[in-house]
């Protein structure tokens, strides 16, 4: 047995999983609410996003993280699919990272291509007593 | 000051930040060197990789990782740039991600589209003693 998964099985690990788990299905279930509000309730003040559009240097702060929301809200609102098939996260007590697949399009998109996944990673620290989101990236394989 | 610039501060938290950097930067030269096991050196053997192109599952394991940076290899022999512009780091004692944007492209690329980056992902653990990659997310925003 390694050390990662000795770590992965205490306890402290197992309840951050648990908590990073919880966050990640509330965050999905906010987009696909459109809750502006709750889909920014987790993550940090200095999040840096690399979104699936530019701009090159990543979407820096709160601000322009909650601003980049609203084009994708009129895409949910037009009908499409944002909704996790897999996620991994590991993590230590203050930091941790997670990744997921998604089926991420319209029912159109998803027909045409049914194997297109959106990938996407978080990048985790525990601030001020709970776990919030630092750090995203959301791409599409180029094909 | 919040509870992750405090952790940021420790010494073992930034003994994890420069050793981090530090291989990152032995795999960046690795890749421009198209020395394949200097690689693959730092990286654990269940690695998950989304990479540019598909396939859209992932890159899993440590032989379809190696045998991921074949097609790239070719790439850089062509001449093409593969330099990291910016880094951030966030470690704990165990866990810990990374994210930059790197100049990746020939020069004909880079010089149509110079403010174009490739963004990058790593998520870490500290295992048998040394820091190791786990996790690789590399992409270019759609535009």
């Amino acid at each position: 047995m390694t050390d990662s998964t000795s770590m992965t099985d205490s306890k402290s690990m197992t309840d951050s999983k648990s908590e990073i788990g919880e966050l990640v299905g509330r965050w999905v279930a906010a987009i696909q609410a459109r809750d502006l509000e709750a889909v920014v309730a987790d993550h940090t003040d200095d999040i840096v996003m690399f979104d699936v559009p530019p701009p090159y240097g990543g979407v820096r702060g709160i601000d322009e993280y909650r601003d980049s929301w609203l084009a994708f809200f009129e895409f949910i609102a037009g009908g499409a699919f944002f909704d996790i098939v897999d996620l991994d996260i590991t993590a230590s007590d203050t930091v941790a990272y997670a990744y997921a697949l998604l089926r991420c399009g319209t029912a159109i998109q998803l027909t045409a291509k049914p194997a297109v996944r959106l990938r996407l990673t978080l990048g985790l620290r525990k601030q001020d007593g709970r776990w919030q989101v630092a750090h995203e990236h959301h791409s599409f394989p180029l094909s």
